[in-house]
């Protein structure tokens, strides 16, 4: 199942893509897509559902995410590129979920920014309760996957002082979607490419197969340290070729185009603009 | 006003506390102290509302919390203690909203905690939204302010690779109240003096007025980099005189028992139990 919300922003209506690419409307039986209804959404039949009319706006594809939390150097290729060691163990960081954002809504770069940068990234969308959960059955606890697009501000994030935090959360540095993938639909998520494209040419080109730690090693070791709550997204790192890797540095400057790609997730397009 | 949450956990009702330190209650205003009521409750009178029976628990004193930002290492004892350089700017890092906790609730110390650690800090609600606020407006943005424990496991936090993130997101870590108090019943937020005992005797003793970075600045800040959200807690700071600063370290263990207070902002009790 391919979950959407769509519609203007804080008016989006809950939907599912059919076979052919269509919205088909359930409205009928949600008032929105929630970790409430993650259970029941599963045995629906999208062709059962109105098909809408238009081409609206897609907004986040759910709501009710109360943690966004960030895997840090979690591809052997960009752990690399940024001359770091591989960690021991995975380097947790929060992003605000005000930074939320539409899969096709502008980013906008903040005032006195300097090094905007984008990230593909795998989100993980937690189904149920989790906490000290083993290896083996963490993925029991996965109800789907989204594309999560962790943009960075390199100078707040790493020249101001202190934690990375201030870099990850500004508004709109986080695009999730298109769609909320069931898991079911995902054979592995050990097996996924990721592309990014800026202005059309290619700069990250990579596999979730080269994850320094996978997704069920994440989800078990996250929820040692806490609870997992239905909704959470967990982004889990970025292979190379991000702004701040090349030689020299290629940051994003209002009129940008962003495409971004994974497996079985969708196309995220986001063009870059100036914070008012 | 003294706003407060009180009943069993999950089915608080709203109240607030008269002169006499009685609560009263709201129920029959609002069906909750949340951010959308906050314009509303300034206007009441305590004394036109019913004293409740009973000694019931108190709950965190308001719901609807997307954030709670913590700023690092901003007194200059406690920074002096920990051996670190004054920070040129704020240190900011976020704790995750699942570890919010009552104020008078057990604090459990996660599985394969070795050094978990106490830090009773002003929490600054905000009251509108902010972006690009001047230091001069900032605290017009403040709704009010409450006590909050940012209980930290420092070798999650600074021994086990990357961002603080992880020592500080554990279930109970955010003890918050007895109280909501707003801003009109606190003078001056840089004049107030911040206590800890553990097991009746004085380990952190301290004042606002040594804030290297004052609550009018942090606002002002953090606001430059993301949009601050009315219930948003930002955590100022802890002054000096926690477990690991000591010679040799005391860190937590079950059965010890917290008592922070704050000038103003009441008393929190907390006994330390193990995670199950």
């Amino acid at each position: 199942m391919r979950l959407v919300r769509y519609g203007e922003m804080g008016q989006e209506k809950p939907g599912v893509m059919d076979e052919a690419g269509q919205i088909r409307d359930l409205s009928k039986l949600f008032s929105d897509i929630t970790p409430d209804v993650f259970d029941d959404i599963s045995a629906i039949n999208p062709a059962d559902f109105p098909v809408i009319n238009g081409t609206p706006r897609y907004g986040v594809p759910f709501r009710g995410i109360n943690k966004i939390i960030c895997i840090g150097l979690n591809y052997h290729d960009h752990a690399a590129e940024t001359g770091k060691d591989v960690p021991s163990e995975p380097i947790v960081f929060m992003k605000a979920t005000s930074a939320l954002n539409g899969p096709y809504d502008p980013i906008r770069i903040p005032r006195g920014s300097q090094k905007s940068d984008w990230e593909v990234e795998l989100g993980v969308v937690i189904g149920k309760d989790t906490k000290y959960v083993s290896e083996e059955n963490a993925l029991d606890h996965v109800f789907g996957y989204t594309l999560i697009n962790d943009v960075s501000e390199r100078h707040f994030q790493a020249e101001r002082g202190g934690q990375w935090t201030k870099g990850k959360s500004c508004d709109t540095f986080a695009p999730v979607g298109p769609w909320l993938v069931t898991a079911d639909e995902i054979a592995d998520p050990q097996d996924l490419k990721l592309t990014t494209k800026v202005n059309d040419q290619i700069m990250q080109n990579g596999s979730t197969a080269d994850m320094i730690f996978k997704v069920a090693h994440i989800v078990s070791y996250l929820s040692q340290m806490m609870r997992l709550e239905p909704g959470d997204i967990i982004a889990t790192g970025t292979p190379a070729g991000v702004a701040a890797g090349i030689r020299p540095p290629q940051f994003l400057k209002p009129g940008d185009r962003l495409e971004l790609n994974i497996d079985g997730l969708g196309t995220q397009r986001s063009v870059i603009d100036a914070d008012s």
